[in-house]
């Protein structure tokens, strides 16, 4: 690969050139940040094991020779400055973790594009467009209720920058304080600065673990799932509020359980999903918080959060109309006051961007690997990025379909085999 | 009442005796050793709130003239000498208090306790039995998930010793540290020195707020209610496990959710317990606890705390047994497994004694208020008192029934009512 063209003779010299135990090590290296005892990993947006992270992919870019920058979010650019001044190739993932997860999720796209780019130096490619590793801020929901905080920002998704501006922890810490006390949005930015242009990015593309069982399935046959649509996800907060009382006091007829009305809400949010007569609509009631939650006090207030899927909208949003009748349905029923109801996300389903998944598609041949054509039911930043450039991602098999688990797992060998398919979709820069 | 002969023309000196001001000043200072804002109040074991409101409560004795004293697990003992060196009239309640519940639960029946006896030497009484007010350890089941610790070892309730030792806190924190930390337990001391004999108490009354709206629906008539039984309590804790996972990419016929399973078993507590036929049977899922409790991640384990109530055992444990029953059900159809499912205690109810609620009933007559005999529902250290001597509750009218919560109100006027009707049952220490 002596000129940016791509040429295929040189993909099994690409090959060679990925560093699987420096990875290894590097996965390994980066899970040590965490909340929580190994193997689980827990890393919330702007705590310190989050900061410390970030400075280890911040350290690692440079190492790779990249010239590093932030925005007023944190998103993290690691740049290869091409020789042409044009629009760039983006890659990339997220390095957060929800509470006691895993060591792949999104890291495999973060260090494993760092690694790419390590690869395409040492045989010798010189990038005629900017590459440039993204790591995007909080593509996970835990601290502020909703995820890919990054990636909408960059791109200017609407409300994006009140509702940050307004948004709560539960710990009652301001979006803005919880940023500045990581050192980002500083005094005088602004979060609108963080939006990227449509001119900025000629593609983006995305490696990640499948967190599904599909491509492990396939047997040995399949290591490359190549990503063609994103499917649609909302989120739901929901609080119930009743009166609450003593559990040996109060008798039956005159109580107005906020735990059972929640409890109910939980098992219809399912039944409504099951009904919906296709299997790829998922629902889950991820959060479900009772209080005061002692033994002998009736609950009082619950609080629920409510997560529904689909590759087809119009399915999804039905849903989560059925949800929301049953949560009027059960208040009405039960004498539980349903305080709020709030569609936290709503988003359209993406496609990725044709030239992507053919150049993902025909590097995975070249290189030897069989690819399948399949779709994300998972929520990831490339449904953002693919609002302002061509977007894809490439999926590598994950140990029987096991994510947000201590327990999740990839391979090397196919670790190895997703970021030399990624480092060739990035080496075809000019298909495009 | 010069002599200990409790002669029923000097009730009306008693009553003028109590000082409502004094007593509501006690009860509003304790309230400010609390964990969370007022007006809540919490309360829990051993922590630095429950050792400053000890510490109160000594105090408070000690001004009122009595021999303090505290035992291994941490029950305070405030002792009025009598004459005679004969049995013990005790009375008493207890000070901690649930996450996020009220300033009266307990506190009237110790502080009330305290200022009957100010009262009483006011009067000029001079007591032939001593009077002992006890401020029992743990009433409440936060820490350790079952409650009345300090009076089931004064009782020698079975097991109890064994029990306490194995115990363990959410933040795996032993019993005896925790005691240890507190200034109880030390080196050497035995749990099992905590017991007293069926010989020590003569007799024994707590006063406390009804919990419930019965007496307030009763109208102005009625100030006072005499318990005659204390209904039987049992409380379980369930753990189900599930695989858990990603909420996007695990399709539904793939998922074993643990936080449905506690869902499911929530609703089905509560329809067991309105099948019992009685309006008796109360049953409550008080805790229910989801992890890793994530918007988008599969619940994989869930912990429910159940409280079971009646005043017929038999139809209490068959609800238990219907329940135990449901988890085993759902455990199969949901190919969730049932980790655990402990029935934490099953306590037999109790029957008062027939001289305390004769005396109680008359002392209430002499002093004018009007009397009800009624059954408790909730559970209280009377309950294992029982076990060892006559016991008998006095109950005052709580402000719609409110009680485990930040509003639990009841009047003045009722606690100095309560009071002098206890003060009066101690002052007829004869009569048995
Ligand atoms: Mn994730
Ligand atoms: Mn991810
Ligand atoms: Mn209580
Ligand atoms: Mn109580």
């Amino acid at each position: 690969l002596e000129t940016s063209s791509g040429a295929s003779c040189e993909f099994a010299q690409l090959a060679g050139a990925v560093d699987a135990d420096g990875l290894r090590t590097q996965i390994d290296e980066l899970a040590t940040f965490s909340d929580t005892p190994a193997p689980s990993v827990t890393r919330i947006l702007y705590t310190e094991n989050d900061i410390s992270a970030r400075t280890y992919i911040k350290d690692s870019m440079k190492s790779a020779g990249l010239t590093v920058r932030e925005d007023a979010i944190g998103n993290i650019f690691g740049r290869w400055q091409g020789t042409e001044e044009t629009s760039v190739v983006g890659t990339g993932s997220h390095v957060d973790a929800i509470p006691y997860a895993g060591k792949y999720d999104g890291v495999v796209g973060v260090l494993g594009a760092i690694e790419a780019i390590r690869a395409l130096r040492k045989v010798g490619f010189t990038p005629r467009r900017s590459l440039e590793v993204i790591m995007f801020t909080s593509e996970e929901p835990t601290r502020f209720g909703f995820g890919c905080l990054g990636s909408r920002a960059m791109a200017g998704s609407r409300n994006i920058y009140e509702i940050l501006e307004g948004a709560m922890d539960k710990d009652n810490i301001s979006f803005t304080e919880a940023a500045r006390t990581a050192g980002y949005l500083k005094e005088g930015e602004d979060l609108k600065s963080v939006a990227v242009t449509n001119e900025t990015y000629s593609g983006f593309v995305e490696l990640h673990i499948e967190q599904g069982p599909t491509l492990e399935n396939e047997g040995k046959g399949i290591a490359i799932g190549i990503i063609t649509a994103i499917a649609a996800p909302a989120s739901l907060k929901v609080d119930f509020k009743g009166d609450g009382g003593h559990a040996g006091a109060v008798l039956m007829p005159f109580r107005n359980d906020a735990g059972l009305a929640a409890a109910e809400l939980a098992v219809a949010v399912e039944q409504h999903v099951l009904a919906s007569g296709s299997i790829e609509t998922v629902g889950t009631t991820g959060v479900m918080q009772i209080h005061p939650g002692a033994v002998n006090s009736i609950p009082r207030e619950a609080h629920l959060e409510i997560d529904v899927r689909d590759i087809d909208e119009d399915r999804r949003d039905m849903v989560v109309e059925k949800i929301h009748q049953s949560a009027k349905d059960i208040s009405n029923r039960r004498n539980v006051e349903l305080q709020s109801f709030d569609v936290v996300n709503q988003d359209p389903p993406a496609q990725s961007g044709a030239t992507i998944v053919e150049a993902a598609t025909s590097a995975s041949a070249e290189l030897g690997f069989k690819s399948k054509h399949m779709i994300s039911r998972a929520y990831h930043d490339s449904l953002f990025m693919s609002r302002i450039t061509p977007t894809g991602m490439i999926f590598i098999p994950c140990h029987k379909g096991y994510s947000h688990r201590p327990d999740e797992y990839s391979s090397m060998e196919d670790i190895v085999r997703g970021v030399q398919s990624g480092g060739d979709v990035r080496a075809l820069e000019d298909v495009r």
